[in-house]
């Protein structure tokens, strides 16, 4: 390969001759061979420092600190690395120093380096037309603009991906309650048989934990709406012209369309990342509902002949390579191996988040990748649950009439009528014997036929139904 | 020992002969022989179902279900459970029935017994005034009793312990950094030098910290205030009288006088405990944010000679039964253990949460019991941390000073006067030769001993601190 | 209360009068109230004082720095502490200094008060029999001896509980196994009806979990026989006498009958617990597969008429306070909330594990409460599960010989006659027009009704089952 | 794009003209558009895949069930894949079916229209020489052939990048430990200065840690060199031929060189993964040790003048983007990030492994594609630490001397001599007044100075050193 020589101040280093980086960026790649195949800084991080650059640009231009060609050249820079011209330009990774300082810098790189061939410039030339920190980070250091990358870029997905994709799924399994309102159904509790629902009243328990999940994912964007942007090194805002954080968040806020604010407290900003953390507790507690769900559409499903078969799913692909004609709930596999990834990663966040020390945590690109790795899976994952399954679920009537036909457990509508122990003496007899609930109820002499049929409705037992 | 003789609808059982628990609590305690002697259900748990079913009572007399001699019983048991009179009658341990069945039935057992023996009987009689089940449970099922015992025990140690005991700690570390704000120092990243901040503002990020703490946990409350009651076996409400879900939640509330309201949704109340696992989220994160804030403490006081040594912490005991004179930073120690303890709850709340099937979660008793540990934990750990650590924190001014005026990191300010490369070369410089900037800055002829002065001053890097 | 005065270095403490106790354990009172009440220092931890305490004076008199009476008095107190005399005299918390050198500081004043007292003398008298920390710590630092009462407790509870317990239920699990080899049922993948095995074959495959299980847990037991006792202070050994590293291990091997070495690196001993960590993975992999084993047991016994129900489980207790007659799989509730404990248990151990600093991991109270939480919890939830459940199952034969009937997925036996495509063909539409398998072959004339019977027989897809 | 048509069991699907693969990776490519650019099924089970379907081929046909001509042209993909050039035929995630039977298949269709190819056929034809069900898949599932890439895949990526990772990091420190075994330094303990030890003592410490993990990971690949191949739908068997089994599993121990044989029982392999479960416990052991000690050499290193600098690592690039001339830990940022992620993966892993139902575990991608990131992580990120970290460090002498010079700790030796209580109040009183300790010492007339001399000397406090 062909290369050229870049500066920075620890001396010279060989760059490929093409390459829009410089040497900070070389620094790193030969610095941290560490997955490089697999865990490239995430492209939302990338975008985020788009975004943050050309505010900041905006603001020290704002601030006379910025000459009005030089804002130009980093907003156009900006401009193409957001509509993803640049992409390989950046081919860090996560596993980098703490700070993502080297993301930092490998972006303020390429955004002078492209500035100057805009401009007309060569990327050999010795000067170039933009200093990487001395212009294109003016106002800023690597501890202030990569916890504000980490907010856009995790508000953003979440907006975007996340909460669209969950409630879409949500939107879904609400027709499908409606729909199968008053299917009365077998209720199980311990995975037992127990007193009948109706097929409705069980969607609606998914709908009201995902209605919640999406409240509690709500409910930590404010927290993630403060940015960094204006700390700088340590949280104090040195080297920043004044009412440069309030300025800067409102460019962001501009740029994104997204209620970004100046963090109150930078320190916290810089030296913690609470905001991820908590947000990220809400993503796993929706984790822990979609589990919950796809585990019991899965059962639901299950058979076709010895499950429970009270549901159909779509089948979408042969599902094995030696079992001819076998359909798998494929999707609702991928939703439960997502949660669990969801649930791990967070055990890796709350460990970065956890060891912070004085004036900076230095897990940011481990804990954003997680967090974004999470919130993206948990949106596209809903959508593919959706789209490829829950859309096409139908109840599977006969099936759900014989199991609630068969069951003992409508026996507890006699409770009130002959008291709980008369009550199981029946279900126990009835069990043993292998008879229905209704031939032992008057073999034992507790209720006349008539009573058993009055008293004994499953679809009365179903308490008051929605209207719709 | 002496026995007497309980039945239930599975045959009669030896319970000890003054036992005020009946046949099924006896089952228990033969059938899970765990963890006897360590893991009890929680007493708040217990005290929480003292709530219920007087709430529960109540509720059935206004129905007209339940005869007003029935609720007086019931109601003086109640009481006397929750003045923990009756703490001996409660023997079993969480790993039981998931469902929490047999804690429910233990209440039902010793409400009816005591409640006989109140009314002059004797616990031998065969007939008690009152039936565990059909009385005590009446309108109720475990599998709507034990999840509103969760929230009411949840609610009630949140507002109770964990608020109060973090509030406490936040003001405290509040008014240090009002006392502190004035106190230059050292900022440290990566653990290494950096630019100045002051004493104050660096505890005023914990404050942040905390701040958002509270609120991502008050966040938490009102999912946490829906209340299963009402649902009964399935969460159709079957064998309750009309009304019975509302007004019960209403006279929890009274009894409480905390806020709580019956769940919109029973479904997901009795199969999903998604309020807990959000709640507990948000303890986490605030774990998250108490170790990082332990560690900087733990680390700030290092020393005596040859650490950091920035303040001084209370010192409350001997530190060492081998090194004589030492003394440690065990508050710190016993919080960072805590977060430890906080972040693996979390972990085994959200695997329990997770596995609820179709209409029932049965990791009930392991839920509760990891959130009551963390959410008391975190309360009393604060309060410990604070009496006897954080309030007799005192800046140790001469290390501090020296930590300053050593500082390469001041060559910062110089950025903006003669560029970020040659501030490089004046710090890289002066590190390998050991001298102080202003020597090596002035050598290179980079700025004048008198630029250097007005312009590196360590008081004026920090930003604008808070007036009082 | 009454009270008596007691000095330590840092100055006079008022301590019940009748406690065994002194200055420094009520110093750790006052300053720790955390879970007071719930979370005292295992009873295991305090047992593994008293072995070592014995062992350090048999050691400290071989080397002729402790006088045979000192050597008897201290015998004396850690026999009466073994045999559980002396509990009350432990007081302490899990939430105290992370050297746990409060517990030390506890048994070693227990030790020379009660041996004082045994001696003739009496608790208020000033000077005391023996010293604290020249006499019973003597050779000795809580550094060293905490961490070597981490192992032996940890390995007494593996080799007395854990271990037996897994392997009670792993023999009943294979006798089972041997009991259905020959019980031909249809087999599941992804929850979906697949080709048969036998009911033996299916148990088998809990038996060899098991099996590695255990082997996983044996093969942690070597780094656990390695102690930290003769590192005192920082793993020096700074104040013993030449070979009381070798010699003390010895002893403590006699004492307990366990083969316990000195550790050849005693500073990892005490600023790492990986043996710990690693020990307590593979307890979690144990948890797992426990997890596993109850989730089968649970789903095949499901029922009784709308389930799975292939096996039969042991009704123990009434299921249900409201449905009469219910019975639930209560064991395998206990088992898998255990099992999410211990993941969770896990977590707490791995970050405590990782934050060790310099000479010292300040976690060692947390780590060693969670590993012994755990290692009781499987080992006792084992017994629990063997006698109450495992050791009842049976199958439910005309279940298991309806679903294997019934089954599609015999066809797979046609793939090597006819190709896959074909005999998908036929499962798909017996599935869709609901006929059997044989029906839809013989229709679509792909075999003939002999070559079926010939060609498919489910007890011949079974494979070689092992002879008995 | 251009298309052809490809046909499966459900019907045809339009295939890009040129794609190697068949109808269903194309489904597949379809029904789990989830985060397909990151999550690319692992390349390392494409490869043991390639590996296992050359070994079945090499079966059949010793069995007589493949002719000679398929096998060769089997071979000859097989044999393309390892070499990497069909790596763009493998477009699936790990969000599929959680068998990874579309993998499975996609290296079928991948092996049969790639041969039709070399075969001289065209992609277009209707009828391809190979069938990928009947003819690559021969005597497999995807049940056993994922499992047995998954182990395949774990182990080598174990032995081949972990392992000696670590081991080079090993060899590393242990010279340094020899390096350094007589640089007497200050120990710190609850970081609170301490008795002395020496520089290689401390190193020697982490050294032990990575021999212990080294061993941890050791003891887990027997469970993993045991294979499920031959196991087929359910772990029967089904559709193979005799020995099959065994011989399959020579076959891979020859091509791969590695140790593997037939799994005794292979129900366990299909529905469960403890294998996997052990030995990623094993590895994030090994997380928690290079958490420890990437934290202490952090640490170490940290200032350059207001840190505890007793140790220089190497400076690779510029630090910070604002602070000029700022050297920070990067090495040890990355260890520790990679650290927090092994341990975050433990977790999914171990939920993943619990949920496994009957025959079938289906969180198989998720769990491998964890696995191979943690062992890629800890290998990787051990030769970067090593190469850019650890081959550098050196003692700084003069901070290191400062540091035991001023140490109140050293009083410790006193204890044998006056007595703790006395040698405490020593070091409390110049702790407070701020003399040396010989000062205080003398002045209280506890020694005189020549007895201190004598008997407080760092360099014999450190025990007894290793002999090079």
């Amino acid at each position: 390969m062909d290369y050229r020589i870049e500066k920075d101040t620890m001396g010279e280093v060989q760059v490929p001759v093409n390459a829009l980086f410089g040497a900070q960026t070389q620094r790193s790649i030969e610095n941290f061979k560490i997955a490089q195949d697999i865990n490239r800084m995430p492209k939302e991080i990338i975008r985020a420092f788009a975004y943050l650059k050309k505010a900041a640009a905006l603001t020290n231009f704002d601030a006379g600190v910025l000459p009005k060609e030089k804002l130009d050249l980093i907003s156009r820079v900006c401009d193409e690395i957001l509509e993803g011209k640049l992409d390989e330009a950046f081919p860090l990774v996560v596993w980098q120093t703490g700070s993502g300082t080297q993301s930092n810098m490998n972006v303020n790189e390429v955004i002078a380096y492209r500035a100057h061939v805009l401009n007309g410039g060569q990327l050999s030339d010795k000067d170039k037309v933009l200093h990487p920190n001395d212009d294109v980070n003016k106002s800023q250091s690597s501890n202030d603009t990569f916890p504000t990358a980490m907010h856009i870029a995790a508000y953003k997905m979440l907006v975007e991906t996340t909460i669209p994709g969950l409630e879409k799924l949500r939107n879904t399994l609400a027709q499908k309650s409606k729909d199968f309102m008053s299917v009365v159904k077998i209720g199980r509790t311990h995975f037992m048989d127990a007193t009948p629902l109706t097929l409705g009243q069980e969607f609606s328990g998914y709908v009201s934990q995902l209605d919640h999940g999406i409240k509690a994912i709500k409910n930590t964007l404010e927290h993630l709406s403060e940015l960094a942007l204006g700390g700088t090194a340590v949280g104090t805002g040195i080297n920043t012209p004044p009412g440069y954080s309030e300025n800067v968040a409102k460019h962001i806020a501009q740029l994104t369309g997204l209620p970004f604010i100046t963090a109150k407290n930078k320190f916290e900003s810089l030296a913690a990342h609470d905001a991820i953390v908590e947000a990220h507790g809400a993503l796993k507690t929706v984790a822990v509902s979609l589990m919950k769900i796809a585990n019991d559409i899965r059962m639901l499903s299950s058979g076709p002949r010895s499950g429970i078969g009270e549901i159909f799913i779509p089948d979408n692909e042969p599902g094995s390579s030696i079992m001819p004609g076998k359909v798998n709930p494929t999707q609702c596999e991928a939703m439960t191996m997502i949660s669990a990834q969801v649930m791990g990663n967070d055990v890796s966040i709350n460990i970065g988040g956890s060891m912070g020390h004085f004036e900076l945590n230095v897990f940011k690109p481990m804990m954003i990748y997680n967090f974004l790795h999470s919130a993206r899976l948990i949106g596209e994952g809903c959508v593919s649950f959706n789209d490829k399954c829950a859309v096409g679920i139908e109840p599977i009537e006969a099936n759900i009439k014989k199991h609630v036909d068969n069951s003992l457990m409508l026996v507890t509508s006699l409770n009130t009528k002959i008291g709980y122990y008369k009550a199981a003496e029946i279900a126990q007899k009835a069990h043993k014997e292998g008879t229905t609930l209704k031939e032992m109820a008057v073999k034992l002499g507790y209720v006349t036929p008539e009573q058993f049929d009055e008293w004994v409705i499953p679809a009365k037992m179903v308490g008051e139904l929605p209207k719709n």
